[in-house]
């Protein structure tokens, strides 16, 4: 049996994380998305908000599970018994990115692989990053995103841009 | 009839925007240059400013115009009445980011094309950025920029540089 | 007025060609498309074949021609009174190549102008010579090319494939 | 449960295609590893050949089967009962080539998943023509293929080679 | 006689670096390892600090000697009458961003040669940032630090750490 | 002491090679420049007439001495005493792929270390089989090759065009 973790941010989930989500699930056994907590970021979203916008748009695979994590992945990798880590990547630049962290991670633990899923081209200008600077520049994402992900990012974000 | 728009930061104008520009121009009937007023960034110089440098460099070209613009490219776009959006790409990872963009830009208005002018060799690694990074660690960058722009970074930027 | 051309092989014509002719075609006054006749390649497919299945997929739009043509590209540019010489990028290694021929069409004549499209996301993975190689293989391409296109190839090439 | 499918030329296989195996059948519950027969290349080896040196090399795994097939991979992976379709990348200039493969075989299957596995940086350089080459011009690549293989190529490229 | 000089910040060296370096002086008749005093970021260790390390991890080797240095490279460059510039390189993004620089510098002073060296694929995920990230986070990056950079980064990241 | 060496088909060399090879000996005390005989390849022009035309185009260099060679490049390196390797690098997948050539023959022999110079942005579209290209099609390359190149190319290529 074969445990999968997707780990990320997800500040806040986009349809290009549930595409990967919904692939990697088809492939695995088991696969568990994580949100990591980076305490060196500042996040727009709540641990606890961000996994629930992860619940409600695709918690209703059976195979898949969701939780927050401090630390190192490889640590949480370990914990969860998983065999593979999930990535996406969209092109060269992510690839060259990607590898480096991968490469890190074998080190930590030479136990941990990476698996690289070529990003749907559908969803290939997707980043949460993007996502954001789009609503705070006053545009609208929705097909990019979970509906009730658009909503709560366009009341976080409108007070942030300043009057016309 | 075809109108192209040319939006950046132009935080400074370089003679790498100045090609673009006098080739776009060149190519398409109509040019409008837009200095986009990024409220999330701090810029060096006010959008006034970085339009009359515009002006001061290209103004003469006939069929081209100078404008400023909050918010998202793409409302400036169908403000317009754009056909093309113009982009200068240097190399593979210039390319993979600005694919990106030019996604998302056509998911917010399917009517926005991005046209991709490649960059003259001669201005190959030039950006705003690099530009200022220069000048605050005590260098020239005449040749790179109108003189005009090298005088007002000099003048900008000599304060923050420390005591050696 | 601005007259583009598009040049190439098309052995065959792809979708993702018909994609760049339209909005090329939407882009510029006036566009050109010219299959050229490398006289070093064995194609498939005849210069009167080609341009007759290009004719036949996009003769209706009223601002595009069609020609062959032997020799430079540059020649062909001049001859024909082009501005803009049209090319579709689809990724980094792309964009890489690309450049090179861009710089040398403009080192052949100063006034051969290179601009590029990015591939559209649905037509990312699309190229005559792959989609030969699936035919070959006993693929089907349909909704890749033209349902003309189709038919020739799997006539043409059905016969190169060895019994099973 | 999984099945992945790791299809090539394997001609012959390096210890680079022999990491993928190993990594591959430790991530999958199942791995078939399969010598595709492209009728319109003229390989070094026989597949029989190539089939006898992977099970040499790896047949000792439990859960690796090793086939010859003829025609697209895609209907190899649909006539085995694959989920998941495995490629190593190396670089972004690999990344560019393979996400339009797995663009295609997607096209031509959409249940065909592709993962790709990071190359082992110690196998980084090794590719079946790069090692053939190296054996032509009179070099060994003992190191980077099965001994076994090493002497192989040795006896059928040394005549290749023309006198000094 | 040729004197290469190799520039960065070294917050702190790691062993990516340290191979540099050590190929470096093997190629070049003297190597100048320069740590790069920039008033724009904000350190984890100190210039001179920064300088110890380096010396305890190479300074045994007889020709190469270690500086800190203020303001733009190409000045250091001049001022200690170096032939060649060092660059470590891992892939293509890093490829593409070190050519942007090269131009540069070679533009501040025409005889500022640039060369890059292959990073070793054994460290080719090493960087420094990413390294303090690890430690950061709660990990040890033993292996890819000299051991005394490992215990400082430990004794001076631990507290930038929250509570779990 | 350094020597360098510079391998390569030079079938013809262009201007971009001229460029490497006085960079290279500017910096390196002494530099071999190898013709390579690759019995697999069809070159256009005779080992003798590549050397020939090299020691035209930059015999008068004093620390640059011309031969040419068989086998594989490490065996030359190993002969001639080299400390390094040149390589020109045009972009990422310039780089991608050389990264691979030079781990090849780091491991055919530890000793062969490669440093990579940026091409000269002047001459970043130019390449031997390009510029041949472009003189079978009917072009000039005065300017991206010595004369005598250029006229040998046209005496030799212009044969091989067909009647228009």
């Amino acid at each position: 049996m074969t445990t999968a973790l997707y780990a990320g941010s997800f500040d806040p989930v986009t349809n290009g994380h549930i595409d990967i989500i919904k692939r990697s699930a088809a492939i695995f056994d088991r696969l568990i998305v994580v949100v990591a907590i980076n305490t060196n970021k500042q996040p727009l979203l709540t641990p606890q908000e961000r996994v629930n916008l992860l619940v409600n748009a695709v918690g209703e695979i059976d195979n898949v599970t969701f939780k927050t994590a401090t630390g190192l992945t490889v640590e949480t990798f370990k914990r969860e018994g998983a065999n593979v880590l999930i990535r996406g990547v969209r092109n060269g630049a992510d690839l060259d990115f990607e590898t480096q962290i991968a490469g890190m991670n074998q080190f930590l633990d030479q136990k941990v692989e990476t698996v690289f899923l070529p990003a749907n081209p559908q969803w290939n200008f997707t980043s949460s990053s993007l996502i954001k600077e789009v609503i705070k520049m006053g545009g609208s994402v929705k097909g990019l995103v979970p509906e009730e992900v658009e909503n709560i990012l366009q009341a976080r974000l409108r007070n942030t841009r300043p009057e016309k």
